[in-house]
Formats: structure tokens, C-alpha cells, sequence
């Protein structure tokens, strides 16, 4: 078949069943990414073998995920992430660490590749906050001081997040030496401060400008194009595309037309976005589950992936109480976009084999999925015990 | 370099200079897509060689298209066509059937292969009347009698000239007997009306229950589904991909979303179609104009096409005096997106040569440039006529 058709009837049907999935999915009440990653294990190659994606097809989720990481970006202001009071950096900075530290002793001790392993580590460090957000919502629990240092945390966590995988995706294409790791560690550095704050300052001084060009929607356009460039910089340099495109994001995230381009750029966001997740579920191996010790590590990793974060970020908070950190550390755990696009850059880099990335895309889909019961019973047991003292 | 790193700064430098291009050519008051067509040719491998596209950038362009097709059949209500009076038929009519024959007349008396002389006839079929409404608005001309004639008439233009594309490109891919017209003339007749017809009663029947959807923007995804769909479709019977994404468009077009949609799917549009017209620019090979017979081609051409559909759509109203007919047939005059879009599949298809090719994208800018000077003296020869007669 001719490569357009193809190309468009294969996107057809990966938007398609992630759309029908993830309406399913919403309407049980559950994360629409999981029923994204589920229909793309269900019709890839691995199983029914609806799809077999070409090239352009790959390159389209690539750019989709780029779009979904400047979307990330541009809800990620320097000036909340300033003002977020020191609760809220403990609590990130523990929840990176931790799980990280742990990710990586574990498949250390299994005696896997130490790249394997930093890899592992990353992918467990940044919490996917929007669906603990919506949980919260949903349990009118929105307003409270735990909601607001989560929220906080979240933001810092995910440029933390950027920047170890920076470091480790920079580290992970060269030689692994102690000079390699000083080198790239200051080039993701000097490459995110560079561009925030250069970046922000030059888009603050032009972006008023940008309303007396003629060209229409312009401030989309530009915000775009300078994802794209960044994305492509960063890759080139070494890093992860999506580090570029998430900075791009950042940079906008503080202009006035932030909340105009959010809107312009959401239908895009929420058309492409799927292809990436499908794609994701699509290059799982699922046979390797019925593999015993793969599965045990999947439960492993997932249970390291849930007591770090409960244990990380509650104990920043536990001067308040069990309550409070209790709700804390569990809104913290589930791992999203973030730890599945980490996954996907280490299988592109072929710097693991494929059980490693099925335990990673488990560990995303699992605490995802876990949190929101969990979430319930800890507000319970916060709100019982606020009754009890007050 | 990567596919990935590639297809991104390609992406990044042609967008870049299409804008720039496009608001500088937009201040100097000429259409942005001259402008994009412009800096195509010069920054492609024919001349300063920045750019060698490729394969995805390719299957980009092809998409940004399908997005333009199908922004435009949003654009074209089946109600407002059954409005328009018997005299925008006519002048779309007559504006279709002259520069069809005349293209085609030309070319097979210059003794070419009859199907590049087809391609021609039908690249020359279809006005392009957003250049036209702007200037019309421009000059305050807008809510006259000839303005609805001419933009009631664009419209049937569009589908006239679809209806002709699908023959044409149908034909062009068989073998070229009369069986096989019959035969692609009822495909591409049968596939404009079930869709036309099915489609709107199927989206008139189950819009009002998308909003009762979960998923964030469904209307635009099934939208936009429905495009990729129907442009594949479209492309499998043996039409063109872009006729489906017009019909598609159609039937959303009179939908309540339809506002909604328009707005949502403009930013895409705007980001990605420049991709399409830079591209269409960079394969022009600029050096076959110094070959004097290929610019005289251009010249005449462009000449029959200015000429055709003045005397075509003029004939159509001139009852109304020779004012309201020159303002009406040069009104019609500009070929644009259309006109582009045939060229470029039949480039594809490698049905003509380069220097056809080359001749057609020279007549759509040059009928699109020549216009608004020339709607200017018309508008102010009717209005002094006008003025004398009341």
C-alpha cells in the first residue's frame, strides 16, 4: 500500500481504539492513558496484529509526545515553582531520590547493566500528577493544604525528573566514565538554566510584539516552532528531545498568552497524544508475563515504585502527622507519561532488552491504577482523625 | 542525523521561513501563500539547496493538505449551496467548463500526452475566493449583490472542481478508455453523494450525543477521525485522499459544532499547512523559467486562465451590465490551494512533466497576484457606473 494511505488508515485506527478505550476507561472511572496502553498491547503485532506501524507512524508518536511535553512545559511556571513553600521541594526532592536509589540497588543487585539499572531509576522518579489531581477533585479534598503541597511537589518533581534523565540519557549515549558523567551532568544543567532563563527573559521583552503581526494564531505558531528547535537541539546535544520541548513549554508558561495557547494547542494535544500511548501499549511483549520471574519483578518494581514515594514523600511531611503524610505519599505514586517516555527513549536507545521496558510501562500502569482506592481510604483516615483532634 | 532530529529542524526551518515570508508578504499587502510558494523555491534543492526534504517531512505535507481540505469543506455548507441563486450556479458553472476546455484545448494542441492536458484543464478549474473575500472586505465591498454571487459561486467551484479531480486523477491512474471514464465518473459521483448524503444524516443524527462524551474534545477527534478515514478511503477507490478530507469537512459543516470546530482545528492549520505550500515551492525547479518556451507556456496559461474565467463568470451575469460581470469575473480569478493541490498530485502520480508543473504553480500565483489591483479598478468602474445610472 501506498505510504500516505497507509500511514493514514493506521492512524486512523490507533486513534480510534484509543479514543473508544479511553471513553471506557473515563466512563469506569478509571485513567484513559491505561486504556490507551491496554488497546495498543491488545492490536500490536504481539497479539491480534491489527498493526504493524511504519516508519512515519513512529516519528508521528515521537512528535506527539513532544507536543504532550511542551503541554506539560507550559503548565510548569518558574514562579509557582518559586513560591512553593519548603514542604513542597522536601517532598519532591525525597520522592525523586528515593525511588531512584531504590530502581537502580534493585536491578544492580539482579546483576543487570548499570545503564539498565540508572535507567530503571528514572523512569521511577517522576509522579504523574494529573490523576491524582482529578482524584482529589473528585473527593472535594481540592482546598487543602495536602493537595497544595502535592500539587507544588509535583511541578519541581517533574524538572527534577528532566534533568536526571537528562543526565542519564546524555550518560547512556557515550562512554560510561566518571569525565562523560561530569560532562553531560553540565551540559543538561547549563542547557535547562540557559534556556529558562534566557529563554523567559527574551520571550517576556518580544511576546508583547507578538499581537501586531499580521500572521494569524502567530503566538501558537512561535511557541511551536521554538518546541520544535529545542526539541531537535536537545536531542542533538545529546539529551532527550522531550527535555527541549518541555523547557520550550516552561519558557511560555509564564507569558500572558499562556492560558490562550494552552487552549490552541489542547485539541492537538488531545488528537496526537493517544498515537503515543497506543504505540507504547503496541511495542510490549505481554507473552513476557506469562514468564513467572518477569512478572515477579514487574510486582517488585512496582511495589519499590509505591513504598519509595509513600515513604520519600511522606516522611517530608510526617511532622504533621501520619494523616497528612499518609495523603501525601500516596497522592504522590503514580508514575504517567513521564516514566513511560523514559521507557521509550531507553528501548529506542536499545540500552535495555524488552522485559525491562514491559516492567516499566507494568509500574506506570499499576500505581497508576492503585492510587485512586488508596487515595480514598487516605483521605478517609485524614479527615477521621482532623474530626478526632479538632 | 536521526529521522527524528531531521524531520524536526526540517520541519522547524520551513515553517520559520514560511512565516516569515508569509507576515512579510502579508504587510505588503499580497497573499501569504505567494509568499510561502516563494521562499519554497528558494530554499530548496534547486536553488540555495538548505533543504532536501525528507520522506516524512513528505508525508507531513500530505497531511497539512488533508487538514486545508478538510478546514475548507468545513467551510462549505450543503444548506448554503441549496441557497445560492441560479446565478452563482451559473457563474460557477461557466467558470468551471471555460478554463477546463481551454487548458485542455491548449495543451493537446500543443500536441501533449491527453492526460497531463486533463491535469491542466482542471488545475485551472477551481477559484480560490479567500484572497478574494479579503480584498472585497478591504474594500468595503462586501455586502454587495456581486460579492454573494461570487462567493456563492466559490463554493460550487470547490465541488465542482473535487468532482473533477476525482474523474481526472481516477482516469489518469487506468488505463484511458471510455469504459474506464463511465466507470470512474459513477465511483467518483456515487462516493461524493453516499458520503455527502450518509455522512450528514449519520453526524445530524449522533452530534447532539458528543457532548455527553468524557473524552476532553471528542468532537474534534471524531472529526478529525472522520477525515483521516474518508481521505484514505478516498485514496483506496482510486480518488484523491484530499477529496475525502473535503467531503469530510462537508459533512460537519453544518453541524452545530461546526463554529467550535473551525476555531479548534485553525491553530493545526495554521502550524501545518505553510508546510505544504513551502514544500510545493521547494519542487519547483525555478531554472526551467529561463527556458523561454517553458515561461511563454507560463504566460499563456496564465493569460487563458484570467481570461476564461473573466468571460465565463462574466457571461453568467452580464445581463446585470458590464460592471457587476468584470467584477464578478475577476473576483473569480485567483487560483490557489486547489488549483496547488492538483498540480502536486499529479506531479506525484508523475502523469507531467516537471515544466508543467512548474507552469501551473506559476499561473495559481500569478492569477492570485494579478487579482486584487485588477478588483480595485473593477470595484471602482462599478461604483462610478453605479453612481451615473442612480
Amino acid at each position: 500500500m501506498e505510504l500516505l494511505v497507509q500511514t493514514l488508515f493506521q492512524l486512523t485506527i490507533i486513534i480510534v481504539c484509543a479514543k473508544l478505550m479511553g471513553e471506557f476507561f473515563e466512563f469506569i472511572k478509571q485513567p484513559a492513558v491505561v486504556g490507551e496502553l491496554l488497546v495498543g498491547m491488545v492490536i500490536g503485532p504481539y497479539a491480534l496484529g491489527w498493526i504493524h506501524p511504519n516508519e512515519v507512524v513512529h516519528i508521528f508518536s515521537e512528535l506527539a509526545v513532544i507536543f504532550l511535553l511542551f503541554h506539560v512545559g507550559l503548565e510548569t511556571r518558574l514562579s509557582d515553582m518559586m513560591k512553593v513553600g519548603s514542604k513542597s521541594l522536601w517532598v519532591a526532592l525525597l520522592g525523586v531520590v528515593l525511588p531512584f536509589v531504590a530502581g537502580y540497588a534493585y536491578l544492580a543487585a539482579l546483576n543487570h547493566d548499570i545503564k539498565t539499572a540508572l535507567f530503571l531509576g528514572t523512569a521511577m522518579v517522576a509522579t504523574s500528577v494529573g490523576i491524582t489531581a482529578r482524584v482529589l477533585g473528585d473527593l472535594k479534598f481540592m482546598k487543602t493544604r495536602e493537595s497544595r503541597i502535592i500539587l507544588g511537589a509535583a511541578v519541581i518533581d517533574d524538572v527534577l525528573g528532566m534533568i536526571v534523565l537528562a543526565i542519564i540519557s546524555g550518560v547512556s549515549q557515550g562512554e560510561f566514565s566518571s569525565v562523560n558523567i561530569i560532562r553531560i551532568t553540565l551540559v543538561a544543567i547549563a542547557f535547562v538554566v540557559l534556556v529558562v532563563v534566557i529563554g523567559s527573559w527574551l520571550v517576556k521583552i518580544i511576546s508583547p510584539y507578538f499581537h501586531r503581526l499580521k500572521t494569524r494564531n502567530m503566538t501558537v505558531i512561535i511557541a511551536l516552532v521554538t518546541c520544535f528547535g529545542l526539541a531537535a537541539l536537545a536531542q542533538v546535544i545529546g539529551l532527550a528531545a522531550i527535555i527541549g520541548a518541555f523547557l520550550a513549554g516552561m519558557v511560555f508558561a509564564d507569558t500572558p498568552e499562556e492560558h490562550d495557547l494552552e487552549k490552541k494547542i489542547e485539541p492537538m494535544v488531545d488528537f496526537f497524544v493517544p498515537v503515543f500511548f497506543v504505540m507504547m501499549g503496541i511495542s510490549v511483549n505481554i507473552a513476557l508475563f506469562t514468564n513467572g520471574s518477569i512478572l515477579l519483578m514487574a510486582l517488585v518494581v512496582t511495589l519499590l515504585a509505591v513504598v519509595t514515594k509513600l515513604i520519600g514523600c511522606g516522611l517530608a511531611v510526617v511532622k504533621e502527622g501520619l494523616p497528612t503524610a499518609l495523603v501525601v505519599g500516596v497522592g504522590m505514586m503514580p508514575r504517567g507519561e513521564v516514566g513511560l517516555i523514559i521507557a521509550s527513549i531507553g528501548a529506542q536507545m536499545k540500552i535495555f532488552p524488552d522485559e525491562i521496558y514491559a516492567v516499566i510501562v507494568f509500574m506506570c500502569m499499576a500505581t497508576t491504577l492503585i492510587m485512586p482506592p488508596f487515595m480514598q481510604m487516605a483521605v478517609k483516615y485524614k479527615l477521621r482523625a482532623g474530626t478526632s483532634k479538632s
